[in-house]
């Protein structure tokens, strides 16, 4: 942490841009790169993707508008971006799985960059895949870097923002959180994530086969669970389609009664049997008045609603808006209850 | 920080209760004291207090129930309650000017304390009172130490909270936010203190003396201003009096027609003469609908209504939530944007 002073703060005077590399340069990859342009504290040094598409473009051709260097380029692997500069970042864009993008994770560690991801699964690892978060937390004590999973959901609006407001409370008995978004704004990506116009068999088998499900739920309910002593022996998951009951407009076309529009996905965290925890977030195209509440059960409780939450844009920003704390937190696997993003110019 | 590990973490098997000591014992710092009964992780070893009634007394006297351990009694002087134990922290809610109690700041971070106050121009006193600020900061780092000024308001509703939103924004243009408390809710100091069933011109010349004010605004839009990077050149504030349109009850009485409910307060932070910070503080018996508005103008903008932040009992909660946080920071004279309060029981 820097220490205010009466003056401007000693990060604003000082005169080194910090290295940021760019791992992952999917539409939120992309979109973190896009935000970076006003951030002076920062200079994106270099991205890496598997794309052969993009592995030898200029950052700059990859949005379309000059915001970095020029000799930033894409390159295929994390290994050729060589070593860390002191401080340099790594911004991890690459898969919602913690095991499937484990070996990059490893690799930056390795290399010596801190690492924000947006692995829905590195959010809090701590419960549900305890052995590699531990060897991902000893890599990079041992590597003398930080590691961090954030973004909107995972990582603030479901988990950060409840644990933030549980502050103000004397006690808290129960968490209540219900997180509603509009997927007719957002991505295409998202919008077949969450199964928008197929039927409701194809949703119930493809639920069944894991393929649509938002991830980082039950990180988020683990979260909280820690950071409020809720004492959370269990969670369990339900997801249910978010069915047409009349024609929905999408894009060109028209989601018909009876098909999809997307996700209703609930989260318990229960302590012997009794509830503590409900996390439930809907994504479904045409969704009105989207939202984020959180109820507090406590001394004397709460309730907030926030409007304005955005799913991508969030993400990018909170990623960006975590590179400051990343550089100066002490080494090792970190949760946002421990880093918190924070929109100065670290 | 402590690090999360796949058991429980280390904090809690730690067996050694942290030492708390008490300076102040009006209203807050009683209710801090109640809040302390929850917290195992801490020791209520003792209080200080100006008041001789209070002199002498076991803390478990002041409170009419058993809170803490019965040898921790009230004493007259800071110098009385000895050398701090190790990572013993001060809980100090002593008034509202840091002039005035910057006496007995010196003096707990000369015996050693860590040291939590809800004095509110303490909040962050880098641009309001510089050399205060500077010395302040300078003794608790040759001593070791980390002091910070929180609460409520400010220290929460109206600077940390739009602090903690901002980071979901891509960038912010600027700051509104809106709190409204039924003072009739609040405790009779505070009623007092707005101006509740004074004539409109007694209120005006209470303003100009200075004894109607709620103090710490205009410290909460300087951490905006400097937690967001928005280039405040200027603070102004205005504090005009709510009149009673009709009879308005309040405890055994009524407040008639044309007197004063209580106060509506606005600090304006200003970059050459365009307002980027907005902070409309409305305090008074009877209004409807008591709630925190967090507006903010930017990439792309949001918007946050929270229910349930009661003055005094967040207070207090923001108060116990600290001492963690508190105890493993940096060094120094810290703000709430550095140090945020967490209800985990570090």
């Amino acid at each position: 942490m820097n220490s205010p002073t009466a003056q401007a703060p000693a990060t604003f005077n000082d005169p080194e841009p910090i290295d940021v590399v760019h791992v992952g340069l999917g539409p939120i990859g992309r979109q973190v790169l896009a935000f970076m342009s006003g951030r002076e504290r920062y200079r994106s040094a270099g991205g890496a993707d598997i794309n052969p598409a993009l592995v030898g473009l200029p950052l700059n051709e990859i949005l379309g508008e000059r915001v970095v260097a020029d000799d930033a380029r894409v390159v295929e692997t994390i290994e050729e971006l060589g070593q860390a500069k002191p401080g340099a970042v790594a911004v991890h864009c690459a898969g919602s799985s913690l095991e499937r993008v484990a070996p990059s994770l490893r690799a930056l560690i390795e290399a010596g960059f801190h690492t924000v991801s947006t692995c829905e699964e590195l959010s809090d690892p701590w419960r549900t895949q305890p052995k590699l978060a531990a060897e991902l937390d000893a890599a990079a004590r041992a590597a003398d870097v930080v590691v961090l999973g954030t973004g909107v959901n995972p990582g603030y609006s479901m988990d950060y923002l409840p644990v933030v407001l549980a502050a103000s409370q004397r006690s808290v008995r129960a968490v209540n959180v219900h997180r509603v978004q509009d997927a007719g704004l957002r991505r295409l990506p998202l919008q077949r994530k969450v199964g928008a116009g197929i039927t409701v068999d194809e949703f119930t088998q493809r639920v069944h086969e894991g393929t649509i499900r938002h991830m980082g739920l039950g990180e988020s309910a683990w979260l909280i669970d820690r950071a409020l002593n809720l004492g959370c022996t269990d969670v369990v998951e339900t997801i249910d389609p978010v069915v047409a009951e009349v024609p929905v407009p999408l894009g060109d076309g028209t989601i018909e009664p009876g098909r999809v529009l997307g996700i209703d996905q609930l989260v318990l965290g229960k302590r012997d049997g009794a509830t503590v925890i409900r996390l439930h977030l809907q994504m479904a195209v045409g969704l009105a008045d989207p939202r984020d509440v959180v109820a507090l059960d406590g001394e004397p409780g709460l309730e907030t609603v926030t409007r304005g939450l955005h799913g991508d844009s969030a993400t990018a920003a909170v990623v960006v808006n975590s590179l400051g704390r990343v550089r100066t937190a002490p080494p090792g696997l970190r949760t946002v209850d421990e880093i918190p993003a924070s929109p100065l110019n670290l």
